[in-house]
């Protein structure tokens, strides 16, 4: 049966951490820290979230399936160029919401470098998100590549997009959303050229 | 004056300190951690480093070191994009060393995300490494790019290599190290050949 009252709960408690995290960093992350900020007992945080790893893997799940959501709401036009870039627009941080959400990607990337389990998620959304990448480079390049080289230039593709979030968001403001925006439309144009 | 034996426990301290936080993550870094693997009793260790984020900064600036030393002794030989291709392979986790060194700096990035004196370093230490890469990348294009596109290539280059970095170390073994090698010598090829 469906426990509508605890689901709730669940979303209350992710929503808090979500903020913390990207407002404060994972060392701010404690189930006291967010027992209050939710306004529940420091017993139901730990039901829903009996360790750190467990409340960031919840964070970092519900910043997957947000930006999920916004890239199946990106409308495919002709210009399939121009689709690639909207939908690579969503994993960097142009606005305060997507900020946060790159915050949160790079405090699991950074636990998940040392948390096996926390690396087979990492990998698994990786490789989704790849596979995304290299549909879309193979559309646009009509075949021309094999297998292997779309593969290659998805990978080139996503790490150059997820390394720029991260340098902006590591950096303060050294990079601004134009000087972002600008290197992924260049970066595609020259993957999509040859 | 120099103060060897000063100078001598902090380095001790910090090599301690890459290696708990490589291994184990930030999380797992504590004074009377680094205490107990130096040899050295608790108060060394806060006089050193006050804070956490005093020790990973420590931490960090010795990966830079490191990688700047090494980068150093590459000796450039008459092919331009091939000596691109060997000082952005001292950032990627092509062994247990380099793998090491880019925990520290994934580590040391979540931080920044949330400290703005940490952010300021790597803000300065991007722009150096940028700026380096801008003028391989000049000089492998004859003066053909404005500066403008040479810096975004650049950006570009650096994303991509860090993006490569972080992606590798969070995922287990999804990224192997042929992969790694194999997309910056295409990113490579691709930014300087347009």
């Amino acid at each position: 049966m469906a426990e509508p009252s605890t689901r709730s709960t669940r979303d209350v408690l992710t929503d808090v951490l979500l903020d913390i995290t990207a407002r404060r960093g994972l060392d701010a992350v404690s189930v006291r820290q967010v027992a209050a900020a939710a306004g529940v007992s420091i017993g139901t945080v730990q039901h829903h979230f009996p360790t750190k790893d467990a409340m960031l893997t919840a964070a970092f799940t519900e910043v997957v399936r947000r930006i999920r959501e916004r890239v199946a709401n990106v409308v495919p036009g002709p210009d399939v160029p121009r689709n690639l870039a909207a939908v690579l627009r969503e994993l960097l941080p142009l606005d305060e919401r997507r900020s946060a959400e790159v915050r949160i990607q790079v405090a699991f990337a950074a636990r998940a470098a040392t948390a096996p389990a926390l690396a087979a998620l990492q990998a698994g959304i990786l490789a989704e998100v790849t596979e995304s990448i290299a549909e879309v480079i193979a559309l646009a390049r009509h075949g021309e590549d094999g297998p292997e080289d779309t593969r290659r230039k998805a990978h080139i593709a996503l790490a150059a997009v997820d390394g720029l979030a991260l340098h902006a968001v590591s950096s303060g403001d050294w990079l601004d959303p134009s000087t972002l925006t600008d290197a992924v439309d260049h970066l595609i144009g020259t993957l999509l050229a040859q």
